[in-house]
């Protein structure tokens, strides 16, 4: 009997919003696997920190962080060929992912690898995305609102394209992309209707009106939520300096 | 001192899939509030049920659960105003929210009413959106896929713009836009990419290709996944007949 493979959404970073389900099978597994960047620690560790038991086995899986060198092809190969050992020896594995595993997360690189041939389950978890909008203290989409999600790697005609199309948007994989993002979003009239979200849930969350964003690049796990209407509200989020 | 307003996402149905979060807080709260259709129970009390505690006071919000008739104002000012005597009287009050409270959800109608005047705080919560992707066993949006939401009632001519705007799409609202909205997918030559999720995390789950449901009508609780690609896997999905 082999065992399970599971992708276990934990949720935007607050070790409290991960959901009884991903809480029991946490607990439960005998292998724990990880994404980590190449420098400092692991994100999604450090949400599951609190829940782990003495003596789970850790596989580290180190990616670079750099959304345009996603994915990294010999990184999982061989992740999932370590993965695939404990899982014919009858071992459970958990991957830990942040947010949700299936939207836009590094675990459908495993799963691609993995799910044919082995007992696969995916357990869903609070994303970013809704974590954000409850952090504003605004419903980022209602009534018949379109919300899109948008990559921030796309190029600017790809872009003002899709936000033309949406009444609400969620800008994600920011990065190194943030100055030429915002410029853009300048360029359209939205910087009033534009949040900045950073570490959504953590002690360290940044949250205030885009415009007032000093810095020229973003950490990874950040993104920028553009609501119709709101000005008002926005200009007195608690990071706001007005 | 008054008391605090929560508004706490459930998640999608599976009283598993609660966050930590919501759970100690449902715990101890005084009161909560619910809503529920005009006819049969309330989906959301049915997720917290096996959470609740002895002796807590309930507060049912009674709203026709036809997305054209929402919002409701008068039902929604007289909860609110209800709600409203509870925390002036220091009782802290838990409105329960399928899925996440932000995300296209009826607790705005709460808020909008009540959080400029008490303490409130948003818990977010797995969306049926991310439970769905997880139910049929593929990532939504990965990469630079632009993922948009979009609600079944809007007219073909809006639809087919969205559409076309997007590379992944998640269609809410279906209800009785049902037979219509399979029709512009099947025109806009979708079908074979869309798959049809309802009450997904509970037992009584169905998914299965669009292509394949029998009825012409969806309930309230359903949604259309439309994905990029992905023709093989879709028509070999459980709820298939082939």
């Amino acid at each position: 009997m082999s065992g399970t493979l599971y992708g276990l959404g934990l949720g935007p970073g607050d070790p409290e919003l991960i959901t009884l389900k991903a809480h029991r099978i946490l607990q439960r597994v005998t292998v724990i696997a990880w994404p980590a960047p190449d420098t400092g620690p692991s994100f999604a560790r450090s949400i599951a920190a609190p829940h782990l038991t003495d003596g789970q086995i850790e596989v580290p899986i180190v990616v670079p962080m750099r959304t345009e060198r996603f994915p990294a092809r010999d990184v999982y190969d061989k992740a999932s060929t370590e993965i695939a050992a404990h899982l014919d020896a009858g071992r459970d594995v958990a991957v830990l992912c942040e947010g949700d595993p299936f939207f836009y997360g590094s675990f459908m690189y495993v799963f691609e690898r993995l799910a044919a041939d082995y007992p696969t389950e995916v357990v869903p978890g609070v994303s970013s995305m809704m974590a954000a909008a409850s952090a504003a203290g605004r419903p980022l989409a209602a009534r018949n609102d379109v919300l899109s999600v948008v990559p921030g790697p796309l190029c600017d005609d790809e872009l003002t394209k899709r936000f033309n199309a949406a009444d609400a948007l969620a800008i994600i994989k920011i990065g190194r992309h943030f100055k030429r993002l915002r410029a853009l979003i300048a360029k359209m009239n939205l910087l009033p209707h534009a949040v900045y979200a950073e570490r959504v849930s953590l002690g360290t969350e940044r949250l205030m009106p885009l415009a007032e964003v000093a810095e020229e690049t973003a950490p990874y796990f950040s993104m920028i939520l553009i609501y119709k209407g709101g000005e008002d509200w926005i200009q007195s989020l608690p990071g706001s300096k007005t």
